[in-house]
């Protein structure tokens, strides 16, 4: 028998830090559905090899030199210099196919590195949800749902993943924090109209003014890989599909 | 005609610094429903006439020799040396009629404190609800939800009361922040049965625990009281029902 694992959600980074105790023995999936961890996973399901997340442009710049593709987004935008920024639109077969890139963006890459001394680190999204939450159900460890938010505040897409993943999750995990009870609410009322739903966000407003509506399609979409990215020593890789339980 | 003014929600206290900007020209509503804000009102409603919030248990004796009455609470009880804690079912008219109270709490009084700065500080519960919501309309600023949340982490119970401010609120303001829209759409889902939506918070939890379910009904009741206390110059009073608009 055996407890159950426990399942917590945390909405912004300036939160982390409240579940930091026993971080390492615990696995954290890094959410920023628009859209950060989305463009990574597709990045993969794409052919990319391997992403390694950077704090600032200039670091990804770095990697220029490496035969890295070198990725930089602030503030919904490419960044001057860059050829790629955030978009999953940008990131086609035929631009990442056996590529490795580096990237940097406004929130998702600093929750990431925020993450690092989980004992996993598991980019999710909607293309990858099932996957993830099988992936998840198979290592039976505590886990820490980590919405990457908008620069420290919480937000609307991110917090309703988390409620997608608590609700594939709620039969083997113990749901006790406030927060995740809140995310998987919210993910019920958002269910029956996703997109509906996240037009409501203030990040789908941000992508009006940018006129890359385009992004919410392909950020919304639900299970079209099975792959499961892992960020592991200042890397992103693909190892397996879903680990043997 | 002019701008609508604009409402924003903050989780927790360690979420309030994002939001301090123009602070001294906003309106925040601090919420503590289980218990602090709503033991507050209702020590109002029972004719005490002054609440100053302190924070440590140590301050609050401080005011013993001055005729107050002192009440701590830690963890959810009274702490030891003191006759009141943070239970609406203590703050009786015997007990509280006529006097003033000096308190500290986990959490209420601390977001009390880090809201000072602001142009007012509202203290916000159901007990009051619709009062709140109308000295907010004829206010005309913008305005801050504040949830003391738990030890800085997110509760269920002060976002769906600041969810149910919003409703009332919504066509009066603009409600452009995510964690509003977050916090409206669970009210949505707690209003037609919100006992038993409650039941799910940890709080509830832990007052089985603790042996204090009683004070769930009481910190549930609705438009008990017209009262808007206010928290000024480190000292909260009421200073009439509603102003003139």
């Amino acid at each position: 028998m055996g407890r159950k694992p426990e399942l917590q959600s945390i909405f912004s980074p300036a939160l982390f830090h409240l579940y930091e105790e026993g971080l390492t023995e615990k696995i954290v999936v890094v959410i920023d559905i628009l859209r950060a961890t989305t463009t990574m996973v597709l990045a993969f399901e794409n052919g990319a090899i391997e992403i390694v997340p950077v704090g600032i442009p200039e670091e990804a710049l770095y990697y220029k030199d490496k035969d890295f593709l070198v990725a930089a987004e602030r503030g919904g935008e490419t960044v001057e210099g860059f050829s790629l920024g955030n978009s999953p639109q940008d990131y086609t077969k035929k631009m990442v196919k056996g590529r490795r890139i580096a990237i940097t963006t406004t929130n998702g890459t600093n929750a990431l590195r925020l993450a690092a001394y989980a004992k996993k680190v598991v980019v999710g999204s909607f293309l990858n949800l099932q996957a993830v939450a099988d992936y998840l159900i198979a290592e039976k460890r505590d886990v820490l749902l980590f919405c990457a938010g908008w620069k420290d505040r919480c937000n609307l897409e991110d917090t309703v993943y988390a409620g997608a993943l608590a609700e594939l999750l709620q039969k083997e995990f113990t749901l006790e924090d406030d927060s995740t009870q809140m995310a998987l609410d919210l993910w019920k009322s958002a269910k029956k109209d996703l997109k509906s739903y996240m037009a409501k966000a203030s990040h789908s407003q941000r992508f009006k003014t940018l006129h890359i509506e385009g992004d919410l399609d392909m950020c919304l979409k639900m299970d079209t890989t099975s792959l499961v990215p892992l960020y592991e020593h200042g890397s992103i890789t693909v190892k397996s599909a879903a680990p043997l339980s």
